[in-house]
């Protein structure tokens, strides 16, 4: 079964935003895991661009009824015509979430995501701690590879666990 | 037409907390407003048996996939069987958002309202503001009756300026 | 707890077909159920204006993303934002349904109530038989009265059966 | 984009259609067609193994909220933890359905795909027309060649008519 990590963010976003998408993308493509995202533009397309050209692969999940919604470096779209509702599919599809900058639509996955006990790596996005458990936290990076690493060591040390 | 109110918290809750839920549910049924939630226990289940014995209408958007999981005070069960992805109806049918404390799935309900522009009010709740519009941020309000006022203000200002 | 039974149907139909949902509206009404629809045109609009003009409560599901689209005899108006998945949603809340005419979106509809056990009766609709059983197969109303006759007798058996 | 075509039937099967959902997964694969199917038993682990065993790509749209609910030979589970619903999803996410032998939750996808317009080759499985045009009717086919060959063979159709 493939390694699937998700990359949540804003449709629209600023260039910084934009780059550390990319190289979010590439890192994980190197790695050869695969690129789970909601599909359209912003920090989702950068992402998909960045995995797609450094030769991993792209899913996008969409929240319209038309797989042409898909940005350009979407491989593998899955339609669900359910609105909001498919972020909730994003966040249980994917063993960890990295967080790009974001509005209230990504800290609706970020929230699904720390409720389910899915880790969530954040660049630059909410800072959200509900607890004193480290799992109730987002876990902190600076840059890309840093998050993929994190991201990576989250799944490794819970795979370990059981 | 209904008039629809959700009162979104957490399934467990504090004494105060449902202390808090049963008066908003008695203030709902008393101003003749439907009260919409997840239809689980805690915050729900008290802001339930509020509007019940105050002689209010209770619809209960469940998770699962049978009515008997709705809490007693439930009249009206809505069976999604969608577990999480519930959480994106309660809001999209509710006209205003009342929550009281609340973990991270009352966090993704926010998030939800708060992305689709429907007014939120808080009590003892996520602090959350985006941007600097008055739409962007949680209402805070510090008891049940405030509470239900200015949830009610935001649909009436709402009306009025369609 | 309400009493619950589904009317389904295309929100395209005959005169006929209106007329027995009109019908059948009125008789949930008169029997104290609350009637369940996809809430838009059509057979769900017929049933409805039946069902309200009896003094009956009136629930619509609906696919789309804003309450307004509800025709103009749902009180309640649940907004999923989740089209055909919504079909899902009606079934699993009602207690019985009743199919009238109908396309392939009833057809959907009927198939996810015979699955999960659902009994379903059918006026001038698809006709579907699966196995020997009764539960795997529709069962036949010549009209509206007979329909819910039958829907009752269903949901009193079942209960009885606990 | 990848080109995807579901597979879809029951969780329990005969042998005879477990073999042809084998060979039609195959087959898929050889075409370099993504093998898209609801992830479990029966009929959908067959088609998925018979790609897998071919070299293809295997998705699974699951109806439950672990990936390990996959049968082995997903290789990209997606979780959707929303039951039936993700039948829709299923429909939605492909340019083109084979439905092999199949019950009641079979045929809601098959109602969702006519619904829709999107083709749906059938092999011994549920018989539907509505209307005389050719889009509203299953496709019958005898064998996994021919009714990959019929699917593809649609789908460069609707290509080409755009």
């Amino acid at each position: 079964m493939e390694t699937v990590i998700a990359v949540i963010g804003g449709s629209n976003c600023t260039p910084g935003e934009a780059q550390i998408a990319y190289e979010v993308g590439q890192e994980l493509a190197r790695r050869g895991v695969t690129l789970l995202c909601g599909g359209l533009s912003g920090v989702m397309e950068a992402a998909a661009r960045g995995a797609t050209e450094a030769g991993g692969r792209t899913v996008g999940v969409l929240p319209g009824k038309r797989r042409e919604d898909a940005n350009p470096y979407i491989q593998l779209p899955i339609v669900t015509g359910m609105s909001y509702a498919r972020n909730a599919i994003i966040v249980l599809s994917a063993q960890a979430v990295i967080a790009i900058g974001g509005a209230f639509g990504t800290l609706s996955e970020i929230a699904f995501a720390l409720q389910d006990g899915t880790p969530v790596v954040g660049i630059n996005t909410w800072e959200l701690c509900r607890g004193g458990q480290p799992q109730d936290c987002l876990i902190p990076a600076q840059n890309a590879q840093e998050a993929v690493d994190k991201a990576l060591a989250t799944i490794a040390r819970r795979v370990g666990e059981r």
